[in-house]
């Protein structure tokens, strides 16, 4: 299913971001005035193969979550149960991607891709019971309720082993993690979804973000790994060298984008890059996040070149892996505010940026039309 | 009335600042990982006088107008005519100011403080019959209703004088634009506007916008001046040295805000430097679209320096000049996307990041009830 899903994404349609760039001249404004927006308009142009390109009215936001065995290594000073806490939280519509979700009208799914500790259930939706949302199109009516939050149970294995031993994933695991992130992306489309927006939680996701980014880059520890959720110098020393062993111990070949998820990922990241391939694959833009996207973003584009067509990068974190990620990938950052929170966060306060420069195309007057003198 | 709006601008509350910061210490998320949207809302608890400041979930663009004189000089290709086809157009809810506005749910209100030409009604909304608006509570229930564009006539003469033979205007003039800018603040917020935008429409303006920038903050109009709507290098080097010229000839004073406009502003420059003293007497913030934006910025730091708390940089225009004051204001912009068309588009792409940035503080759980263990 994954090579199926790799070999449906292809270029760029070149007539449909002609066509788009053609209109732009004539619409009552300045040749160039909306800067970056009128090229980020012209490659969903290109992605949709239609100009202009669908309006993404109903937007979802996946959240994938999962566990770290390296987490105790020290990489982080907070609890791994905060993973599965925060998991509530968002059921709950307390944080901060919930917030952002409810103003941006978009869906917010959670989905449990390897959660090492019981997720606190009380007070929040329950796992689904059928267990299987993610294959269920029946479940599509309630798929897009930007008001109720929804948990999906896609547990591959209760968090990664420690990269530092071992590898973090089996192969088979790492393939069952992407191939989840592609079924969501498969599901939220089929119910509607017209962009997708990448989320992420997992307390020490960002030692194996780091660890993914310097494989597929070639960029050294210290450039890749960053302080994460603002770890002292100490624990980020050990992160830098926590990095630095697992690439040492595995010697991930970057061409092998399995074979990196599985010995210095997460299952999360491996979901994302899995929820990216499956947009591509549709067609549907998916909007990146901070460094863990980055660093599943990598992977995907790894997996499939053409995928980075359908990538828009929300933000550029405070995270430095985030600033190599793009770079590599060739995308600039749509919003750039210091943000290092995750979740989606940064995804989402650029949404509107993308509905508003494909909006553009959709509704502002030609010159002809407005009756307006060109120069 | 422009002296009593400058006695009400306050400084900000330290104590409903020292509030926000420590909320933000509370909530579900790591310390600091809002990066600029923290310093923001705090900010705007500063503004408010209140934790959590007011959401501001009904927001207002006002579209300022005016033709200049300076025009006859060659300083743009566009037809002088285009000011008032583009309020046209800005009726019929065709420019991108209004797409940009329909999405983010925001008013638009056209000012004419000074526009040359007839404005072509046919098919629009046609001029306010009772020809005061501004000052027409009565009026209110439409004032900010998203879906239908007003136009206020609000002219203080059809067009600027050109500035490099004398001044743009008379000093009465210039203050009779600054308080309709402050008549519009005033009168969108009795309507329950929560944020106010700044926009812009005027062929020519941006020559005025460099000699203002030049003037309040020293730098040569070489730096100031940039390529507007994308002039050739002929007519950008004939606007550096318009620019130059009217400097040399009337020396404004940057201590007299009122002398600096009326010689070598614009009729929308003043009404959007009143606009933000309006705003900033009634403690509401304002977001600041571009050049034009800044340049009246600058002019209402210098009427009143405590004006600058009630500011938000909406985006970083294109344009040189916005750079330069928004260094000399000490704002920081939220968008960065090369962006030069003015209309208020730009602000209106930032509205979620400041909407997004308050919601934080009503909306999202503490670590303590949402039963998340801390670090």
């Amino acid at each position: 299913m994954l090579e199926s899903t790799i070999a449906a994404i292809r270029p760029l349609d070149d007539a449909a971001m002609a066509a788009a760039r053609e209109l732009h001249g004539r619409l009552t404004k300045p040749a160039g005035s909306l800067g970056a927006l009128e090229e980020l308009s012209v490659r969903l142009a290109g992605l949709a193969g239609a100009c202009p390109p669908p309006l993404p009215e109903r937007a979802a936001v996946a959240i994938f979550a999962g566990d770290h065995g390296v987490h105790a290594q020290g990489v982080s000073p907070w609890p791994q149960e905060v993973t599965a806490q925060m998991i509530a939280n968002f059921l709950a519509g307390g944080a901060v991607v919930n917030a952002f979700a409810r103003q941006a009208g978009a869906a917010v799914t959670v989905v449990d891709v390897g959660v090492a500790t019981p997720i606190p259930t009380a007070g929040t939706e329950p796992l689904d019971p059928a267990g299987g949302a993610v294959l269920d199109p029946a479940g599509s009516a309630r798929v897009l309720d930007p008001a109720v939050p929804r948990l999906v149970d896609a547990n591959v294995r209760p968090g990664t082993a420690d990269l530092t031993v071992t590898a973090a994933l089996t192969r088979d695991e790492a393939r069952a993690a992407v191939e989840t992130g592609v079924r969501v992306a498969d599901e939220l489309i089929d119910a509607g979804a017209g962009i997708l927006l990448t989320g992420d939680m997992g307390i020490g996701n960002t030692t194996p973000a780091a660890a993914l980014i310097a494989a597929f880059t070639g960029a050294d520890p210290a450039a890749a790994t960053g302080r994460g959720t603002g770890v002292d110098d100490a624990t980020y020393q050990r992160k830098v060298d926590v990095v630095r062993a697992a690439l040492e111990r595995h010697r991930p070949d970057p061409t092998d984008p399995l074979g990196v998820l599985a010995t210095v990922g997460g299952l999360e990241h491996a979901a994302l890059a899995g929820l990216i391939l499956g947009a591509a694959a549709r067609r549907v833009p998916v909007l990146l996040d901070g460094v863990i996207a980055g660093s599943a973003a990598l992977a995907a584009a790894a997996f499939a070149p053409d995928a980075v067509g359908a990538m828009v990068a929300g933000h550029r974190s405070a995270e430095p892996g985030a600033t190599l990620a793009l770079r590599k990938l060739g995308l600039d950052a749509l919003i750039d505010l210091g943000l290092r929170l995750g979740e989606g966060t940064g995804a989402l306060l650029a949404l509107p940026v993308v509905t508003g420069a494909v909006r553009v195309l959709h509704e502002v007057a030609t010159f002809d039309s407005a009756g307006v003198a060109e120069k």
